[in-house]
């Protein structure tokens, strides 16, 4: 039988084709590029990225199964275990990461992650091995970016990811909704959200009762919700009509995207000063974004009730 | 006789005074609006911004006279003395900080930044008595980010500042633009600077040869030659025709501005993380930006020789 590893890797190869097929047939014309890169230091990734098409202006789906030398840095940063102090460690990832940029305001920005992480005892076995796992843990989340309200799809969206929950435990999907909304904040601009939610949980470790077999099978019910999540609110708001004005709102809106991940983001920081694959990390941002001094939208129009539930998240369910 | 700090403060609202004035008559249709705000913890500040211009896209010109209580956070950020440790200290700081972005992709964005910090003992006398100062020091500087290399305006720009800085000490002028052409640098796309210089220089303490008096007047004597420095360039270049394709590569361009803006600049984080006037702060963001994946200029083209010279900085004088 295949080592959890394998498992997880396999299905994370097989997540990112069903994933930009499904949106291939949905733009209905732009195909993805493929950059298939190696990092130095082991592993490496498959990128794909789309640009210019029908339904998406910009997106990314990337995969990467990265591996190395556990560094201080790490151990640090990681707050590692004392135990650990003396050992060497390998340490292995490998995730899913999307950012989806729709060119019509009224279709959502999107983004999704899963991922696994192992650390590798060389005491025990050789990186990789099964045998020398010490530690392994899974994360992973999808998150919505309205640039209108449109409840109906609020609700879609959670829905789904509540659905996907349930199966493994009832307290998942509130704590995990909690959590994003917790994540995706710009502290800078008095705690207003990037976007409307989703889900998000991080550093979940097997146990007695949720062992690898468990957390496996979540983060593969999560992964496989999101085109049920997400096709159906791209497909009911691709042709809605809109302005000039809505487009200038989505790209200031575009602008609070690029403020948070660059300014917030733990995993793109950590990219930008771990020489990670800088195009592969940075595909996260807008294709074109505005900032304008002190922009604030007319007091309950549209674009101000999309500001009040970022400023003020909801339980949609 | 006026102190120290009310010199400088004069003289930063004055030259806040002439360089809108000066950029007003350059544009010759756009006026600044001011917003003047306070600081809860003390001080405030003019911010002055400026939009859709017919040769000015985006601009602020700010100052800010702001104060309060030594906290921990300071002591340990600006990694202060010893003896230090256990006084009631107060901090002021007193500066300009301009960021200009035309519209016409010819006319280079610009920066500038000029401030002085004092530092009073309590027990020596009140926050803001010439007795109870404890510490000082002047930065500042002035940099060009442009969006194609033209040669000879980037040596009268770097003239103007060796001629402000020689009448003072003749090795500031190779020091500042070496620490210049070291700090705005996107470390994580391969130490690519943002622009092509210009002079950087910051934690200057007086001393017996150097004292109060004459940092005083350097700082305003690089204050007084940016207009001589910037103003000159934008009116050689403001009329030159532009088509939507430089236009373009004016946005990516930007988007490194936004990058090293958001990701490294101190300023800007120091502000994000202690509860500064975020529009005042973000004014420096670029009006549009784009971000497109893996975009590099065709080699030798106009784009391309611009991005060599971020890329490996030349002296011009």
């Amino acid at each position: 039988m295949n080592s959890v590893r394998e498992q997880w890797v396999a299905y994370i190869y097989g997540l990112q084709d069903n994933i930009c097929a499904a949106l291939e047939m949905e733009d209905g014309e732009a195909k993805f590029l493929e950059d298939i890169w190696e990092r130095p230091e082991g592993g490496g990734g498959r990128t794909r990225v789309m640009a210019n098409g029908r339904v998406f202006e910009k997106g990314g789906v990337n995969i990467s199964a990265v591996s190395g030398k556990v560094t201080d840095a790490m151990r640090s940063q990681l707050k590692m275990a004392a135990s650990f102090a003396d050992k060497e460690l390998h340490w292995f990832a490998c995730g899913l990461s999307l950012v989806i940029h729709p060119l019509n305001p009224f279709v959502p920005t999107v983004h999704c992650n899963y991922r696994m992480f192992e650390m590798y005892d060389l005491s025990l076995g050789e990186a990789g091995d099964p045998a020398a796992v010490v530690d392994r843990w899974f994360g992973g989340g999808t998150d919505l970016t309205p640039y209108y309200l449109i409840e109906s799809d609020a609700i879609h969206f959670h829905r789904t990811y509540k659905h996907a929950c349930e199966a493994f435990d009832p307290s998942f999907f509130p704590a995990f909704k909690q959590h994003c909304d917790d994540y995706f904040v710009n502290t800078h601009r008095a705690n207003e959200r990037r976007g409307i939610g989703g889900i998000f949980y991080d550093y979940q470790r097997p146990s007695a009762e949720k062992d690898v077999d468990f957390w496996m099978r979540f983060g593969q019910q999560c992964g496989n919700a999101f085109c049920d999540a997400y096709i159906p609110i791209v497909n009911a708001r691709k042709h809605t009509p809109y302005n000039e004005s809505q487009k200038h709102w989505q790209e200031i809106r575009r602008g609070r995207y690029t403020e948070f991940n660059l300014v917030h983001d733990r995993g793109t920081l950590f990219g930008l000063k771990t020489n990670g694959r800088i195009e592969s990390i940075l595909m996260s941002l807008p294709p074109t974004v505005r900032f304008e001094y002190n922009y604030l939208p007319t007091p309950n129009s549209e674009e101000d009730k999309l500001l009040q539930v970022c400023l003020h998240p909801k339980e949609w369910i």
